[in-house]
């Protein structure tokens, strides 16, 4: 069944709409008409089973039948990450992240970084789709990109990790650093790695240096197994 | 230092070339001269630290001056794959796998495959290619594809396991069905799933039924987290 998404869905109306988007795309894509099920996503871990109520292209309405609620995962990764010059990176990061399952997505611009400029929009796009795709209800968060020295003082998560390799000790790798059940937080960097400075900011504000193992990985790679380590740790 | 590949090193002798196509990269696009310091890795674990000894566009020659040679890893991954319909995603998943590591990768062909036709050349190059930017010294060996009976009696690894939830018991993740410092082989489907009669091949052939966590995943992406699920089990 096919998944849309409605974050501004109110639970008690009977007749709500899709976005335009989500109405083209079930009316001329899909060929929905009156009294086809659907589900619809508000991204906050709600799933609405419904029915179509008016097959209109721009403003396709839809009856809720049902609602199958998730709650969230007893989890969360953050995954704060240096944007690569090349934006097709970034995207396929988001979408990757996205399907197998993320709560945010940072952005930083560090000393090293090959970007300077971040436009969240079609980024958020990716995400939307990517959930729709996955079948999940929840919306990962994507944040507007910060200098790295404003960026480190944002992170509150209580286990904060940043990929990075210690001088004077052996490396730790991050499924041996974190405890299961928790909020973390993970800062990978540009290809150029990050500099001296910010990795002292970063341990000043309690981030634990940790490998993802033993090859050299581009970012994006970085940032997708960092969140897939985590997953792994608290797999059931 | 740019790592080059020449599968056909020979240790003792004094001058050797890079194939075609790592020398026209040599002295076309990186302009590198006589007495250049490079790397060469054969794909079997040695790394070769040399000097250009010719710059030769079609043959350049190089002189050895060092090996530095990696061990194996204590355990080694398979992931035996149903090609996708969209040639993009295999090589994605070859170019991902060869990256974060791994020791082979088989095709089958399912009742359900979208794809019955593989060409390897193009994925062996790509495997290089990763190999290389990932500055290691193991190249992955790539089997052709085989239709699934046939194909899961070749399998001889002493782990291993089918991506596929099980009807009548709990689904257990592959992280703690896997046991560390193992030989591993894993079956990922097509998006269609396997047969019925492709399941119960592979249980007869001793596969263990596991999941890779809750999400819905497109093949090439349950092929990476696969082979990351054993290394991050593996991790030290």
């Amino acid at each position: 069944m096919h998944l849309f998404y409605q974050p501004d869905i109110v639970p008690n109306e009977p007749v709500q709409l899709l976005t335009e988007d989500d109405s083209r795309h079930a009316v001329k894509t899909l060929r929905l008409n009156v009294g086809d099920a659907i589900a619809v996503t508000d991204g906050r871990g709600n799933r609405y089973l419904a029915v179509i109520h008016a097959a209109d292209a721009r403003r396709c309405a839809f009856r809720i039948s049902d609602i199958q609620t998730t709650p969230p995962r007893p989890f969360s990764i953050r995954i704060c990450i240096a944007p690569t010059k090349n934006i097709d990176r970034i995207e396929w990061f988001i979408e990757k992240a996205v399907e197998i399952g993320i709560e945010r997505i940072s952005f930083f611009f560090g000393q090293h970084s090959e970007r300077r400029i971040l436009k969240l929009e079609r980024l958020e796009k990716i995400a939307v789709a990517a959930m729709k795709q996955s079948l999940q209800s929840y919306l990962p968060s994507i944040d507007e990109a910060l200098p790295f020295g404003e960026f480190v003082k944002t992170v509150t998560e209580e286990q904060r990790f940043i990929a990075h390799l210690p001088i004077d000790e052996p490396p730790q790798n991050l499924v041996k650093r974190a405890t299961v059940s928790g909020q973390y937080a993970v800062l990978i960097g540009p290809e150029g790695d990050f500099s001296e400075k910010e990795i002292q900011q970063a341990v000043g504000a309690g981030f634990q240096m940790v490998t993802l193992g033993p090859n050299r990985l581009r970012t994006e790679t970085a940032g997708l197994m960092a969140c897939h380590t985590l997953q792994v740790l608290n797999a059931e």
